[in-house]
């Protein structure tokens, strides 16, 4: 296999002239290790919640969020994790903190939660003062920047719009019912980010109840975190947004409008809350 | 709930004036439904593959991707899909075949599944000829403009670059072990989009072998598609790509590489590709 030539998939490759002639290394061990996220280690995990409800100039207060928060924290308070509620943040302090919790020992915990509940448009989170890039807050948990969360999955849970798209959604008429074996393991595995909305999409929040992710979640959260693994959960969360929800405003722009959370996963294994 | 405030997470929406000042309907039937898709319609579906070996002016010919694209029609013509195979199309003939297919009556089918084999860079796949937009190809799909596929899956399987980004991986040492209820669904519900890697990333390819992730997608599923749900069969392709192989070349800059795929799920149900 080693004769065999490796290419990579940009066209760019070939226009830089860089030539990648040898072959990939596959290591097929055979050894079959376990399908799931140790998770019995002695602490389940922080949970870092991010409340941003008041925010500098002209940019709206997010009422409701706080209901979001207090579920948030009730939630993950129930499933073990150490939570740690922060609230109106500027960009900065979001920057500050998780660059300061990445440096702490996660070696006795299971996993990692970060909850992000602000404004935002595709890629970006809004501190309190202005936008910051999302890789920037998430990078300082790869696997090779904070080694004692390394293979361990890490969730990032974001409530923000990505965009100002508007899904109008569809009537529907009726038819709708191994891992020792490789010494090396990619900086970007054992993430997931479960966001609200699609890319390029507004997320809705109800000033009463919470935003319509959020109480989704923690709703099929206490429902099956017991008995079901994590992307089966958000899987009925993507369900629950989608057809128990639909704007109601007297601005016919905005009424009538539908969302489908999205769950982008690069976990290796499947994550069970329980053992 | 009707009386309470709505808004959405967009910092915009302030600015612009726009005010959002009644409740969303929250429909709770109670009425309990399937939670995995119906996959018993007297068809499969449809499976496109698109496969983009030699491009014109100075992109490199992706070798391998042949071993790819027969690995795919075996793969998923025993799981009973329709199996299309179309060869080296310019960035129009896969809008013409996109739009094309989603033209056709879907209503005896479960699900539909579409194969991107090309270079990419981060939302684009590259026709012989130049780049298109993912979002050209899959919005004839949505849920408005293919109404034969509204509330069934849809998906999207895609190897091809995402940028130019090297995982360099990191050692590891030791401890790396309801739906009737509801009148409208989003018309962006029920995508799947399986990329080969992380957003910003390069994707691998052996020249021999094919694509690390095409591998190892075909193998999973000739694996476990007959008794894991699909999240859990993607979950172990993403652990197979991050575990089992490493890119290996003389040039140092490619090295040593690593990648991990990249599940977007935009499902409302489990899918079982048997039942």
């Amino acid at each position: 296999m080693e004769n065999s030539k490796i290419s990579v998939d940009s066209k760019s490759i070939k226009n830089s002239e860089t030539k990648i002639l040898h072959g990939s290394k596959s290591m097929d061990s055979g050894i079959s290790l376990d399908s799931s996220y140790k998770m019995d280690y002695p602490e389940m995990g922080l949970c870092i919640i991010i409340n941003n409800k008041n925010f500098h100039k002209r940019m709206a207060s997010r009422s409701g969020t706080d209901v979001d928060a207090a579920n948030l924290r009730e939630t993950f308070t129930n499933l073990k994790y150490e939570v740690r509620n922060k609230n109106d943040l500027t960009g900065e302090e979001i920057v500050a903190l998780m660059r300061s919790v990445s440096k702490e020992d996660h070696s006795k915990r299971s996993s990692f939660i970060c909850v992000l509940l602000s404004h935002g448009e595709e890629g970006i989170i809004f501190g309190t003062n202005g936008p910051i890039d999302l890789k920037k807050l998430t990078c300082f948990f790869k696997g090779d920047c904070c080694r004692s969360l390394a293979g361990k999955p890490k969730l990032f849970i974001i409530q923000a719009c990505r965009g100002t798209e508007l899904d109008s959604g569809i009537e529907t008429d009726s038819g709708i019912e191994d891992d020792m074996a490789c010494q090396k393991i990619p900086v970007e595995a054992d993430f997931l980010y479960a966001y609200s909305t699609a890319p390029g999409y507004y997320s809705w929040r109800n000033s009463k109840d919470g935003s319509w992710f959020i109480q989704s979640l923690c709703a099929m959260l206490k429902l099956y975190a017991h008995k079901l693994e994590l992307m089966h959960i958000l899987t009925r969360v993507n369900r629950k947004v989608a057809m128990e929800f639909e704007s109601y405003c007297l601005d016919p722009t905005f009424h009538g409008k539908k969302q489908i959370p999205c769950i982008v996963s690069m976990l290796t294994k499947e994550l069970y809350f329980y053992h």
